[in-house]
């Protein structure tokens, strides 16, 4: 038997002992964004240490202002290929939780109609996503006594709460992290049978603005009129970033935006992606976003803006004829191509400061920005990752785009001077930030033998 | 000793039980527009049946499928002056609570730079206010054994919450409550010394609207772009509702809106109005409402929109890339003139609607709806009245407008065919619907000697 072979075979027959491991790490509630729940970051980040070095590497906790990085390393010489793989451990908040079936830290296999699924917060996103490739490790390190090729596992516990520690420890530690190129866990597959290679991410900029009018909440029939009412500033700031076509507002805001080449683009059309499925499974039937652009197009090579949230006044049950003194939101923008994040986050700071009437202030709050990142496909280890992938698969790998922004991949880039292979097993239905999360158990085992087989396929 | 002196001394004489009677009151959480505390306002009620049978009324509760009202009489009979007098027991909600200085249904007299004050919700509005009336009336049949006119007392519990049940009562009660004139004690003194009567009150009309898009939350990654997002068309609706000289655009909003007469005007202007301190006392230095007007005129004779409370996504600590469900506000329009609450509810609506993408859809939840009301001030109950404020207060008592919304006068006039005397004692800076609300100890004792001179004055 070879020792692919050997390794597949092991990850079949322990499929079970697989899935209590990822359970145990889907049990810690590592909610980073909330800080009380940090000492369960810390709590998933030795839980990692102590499994890493149960399987052959040499795995320390790296403790950072915020929640800590774990790094570890597994046959890492001069002469073999050497592969950063990147995860995170961390996890998104769970509310709404009334709407949860069940509790959000109590993983449990599920019957559905499309097979089972591990339900869970973080069962995708990406605790289930980074499991595969350490069972993988762990399969290959059974049967044949060492993997294929150098291994740098790095985990971090910020990413749903963006990153603020992530930029120093890496220019910190610029020789520990270095290899030949970057391993990224945390897509999605083309559809449930399909696997894909992401090739392109959106970058993302986040600003939370709070505008204050008056001094104090006011009474709208003593002042209404008069007195100027923040929620209409902020409500007329957000109307203006969109215009009847749907495009973004600000100014130079498309400045390095640029069509795809020709030959992805008729890539992505020959994928014949069910746009209206897509859009009916969330209730919606018309796409939104702008005109004269598919809906792969609007999410793989469109930026966009979206307010994540909104709050103001009185919200509680009834009424209450209050003008408040405050008002906020969390504004998201999604980049592509060459756009420059920091440009974007000033251009924008720069528009609700033109827009403020009289008598308002406003106060921003930034999330880590990122720039879109798109990869070198024709690099040799891509064609090698995608003839793995079809192989454990039965079907052609797709290269695809990705609507969503990893800014890990920018900072690898930046700071590591690396590609990053993403490689994930998510499917759309997956409901990541969602109530109800969950992974579907075939993800889990393929993925782990996909990695198994993308190990083996670098390893010359 | 005349009648009229023997009261005014007995006020004086009590004024310490007449403290611990409102502070008894005050203690009483009754929060209307919440339902969890429902049986304070029974408790409410029932309190005030109680005092008012203790002072000759003959009083009752009368349930409705709200909260109760309490009717009480006092020496009518044909050929006596018949007054309704009218006042709600129910106060606002008391968020935000970390903003008061001490617990708000732990009333306290405090003393401050502008005198001693009653610091407690609804200290003023409206528990102080319609004590004031209460303990006018045990002055006078304390040592009179009798009231100088009939009284009926009408209270009700719902005025902060929509007054659901009161059309339906008063529809019901026309004979309980019929009376020659209503006086109501909710509005305020033109300043802390100088003693008004209120000749007009804007009108009003709410709405709750929720718009959904996706069926569900979505993540912005993956979805945005294509997925229309909720708080984007909430925002866009209602930044629409004013145009940039601060004019409300809905269709015919403006039809019944007449200017006040040139008299009026004329008066309005000689009352000097401090336009920068009032602004200046909330924080703000510039009118925002339309342009073209004084501060006056934007309160008192011009109509308003405001979002009272606004609220979608996520809108806790940190970052989530949610594209939400749904996206909710409270709107509320203040009216003037003879405006049509009807018409103008219906076409806010229609606006709404016609301004709905497609894929989402829009609920409504009204408030109660109130047309504007404008006083016969040459009628000689107010120059009585006018006259009485006067003596108490030694300076000249006037006629002034008001912003605020007071529906009951609009429901006196339309379904008891009875103007109303709107005579109050609140101050500018009394913070209803805020955080330490207050009253002055002025108000309170000068209140109910105003009412002892007014009911003395009105019985010939």
């Amino acid at each position: 038997m070879s020792k692919l072979d050997a390794a597949l075979n092991a990850v079949d027959q322990n499929m079970d002992s697989s899935l209590d491991r990822l359970f145990a790490l889907l049990r810690i509630e590592s909610i980073s964004t909330d800080s009380q729940y940090a000492k369960h970051c810390v709590t998933a980040a030795d839980w990692l240490v102590s499994e890493l070095n149960g399987i052959g590497f040499d795995a320390q906790r790296h403790d950072t202002p915020g929640h800590p990085m774990v790094v570890a390393k597994h046959g890492v010489q001069a002469g073999k290929p050497h592969f950063l793989f990147y995860g995170h451990y961390d996890v998104q908040p769970v509310d709404p939780l009334p709407l949860w079936n069940k509790p959000p830290f109590e993983p449990a296999l599920e019957d559905t109609d499309a097979g089972k699924v591990i339900r869970a917060r973080g069962a995708c996103d990406d605790k289930g996503q980074l499991m595969t490739f350490v069972e993988a490790c762990r399969a290959w390190q059974s049967v044949n006594g060492e993997l294929p090729v150098g291994i740098t596992a790095f985990f971090e516990g910020e990413e749903e709460s963006g990153s603020p520690s992530l930029i120093p420890f890496m220019q910190a530690n610029t020789d520990l992290l270095k290899a030949d190129l970057a391993m990224v866990c945390d897509t999605g597959m083309w559809d449930a049978n399909t696997p894909a290679i992401s090739t392109m991410l959106r970058g993302m900029v986040g600003e939370q603005i709070t505008i204050t009018g008056p001094a104090l909440d006011l009474h709208s029939g003593m002042y209404g009129g008069p007195a100027m009412n923040p929620i209409r500033v902020l409500t007329k700031i957000l109307a203006g970033l969109h215009d009847d076509n749907g495009r973004i507002t600000l100014d130079n805001f498309y400045d390095g935006v640029e069509e795809p080449p020709a030959h992805v683009k008729k890539q992505w059309e020959a994928l014949n992606h069910d746009s209206t499925g897509f859009l009916n499974a969330v209730g919606l039937s018309e796409a939104a976003g702008e005109q004269g652009y598919s809906v792969l197009e609007q999410i793989w090579s469109r930026p966009t803006c979206d307010v994540n949230g909104i709050i103001g006044g009185y919200t509680g049950e009834g009424f209450k004829t209050v003008l408040p003194s405050t008002a906020s939101a969390k504004v998201s923008f999604r980049l592509v191509g060459k756009q420059d994040p920091n440009a974007i986050q000033a251009t924008f700071q720069q528009y609700v400061r033109d827009n403020l009437p009289a008598d308002c202030s406003v106060e921003f709050k930034s999330k880590d920005a990122s720039s879109a990142t798109v990869m070198p496909v024709d690099a040799p280890a891509f064609a090698k990752a995608q003839k793995a992938l079809s192989d454990e698969w039965q079907k052609d790998a797709v290269f695809a785009g990705c609507g969503g922004s990893i800014p890990v991949v920018g900072h690898i880039k930046n700071i590591l001077d690396m590609d990053s292979l993403l490689i994930g097993f998510g499917l759309d239905d997956d409901a990541i930030h969602s109530p109800n999360e969950k992974y579907s158990l075939q993800s889990y085992h393929k993925g782990i033998r996909s990695w198994v087989r993308v190990l083996d396929s670098l390893a010359s």
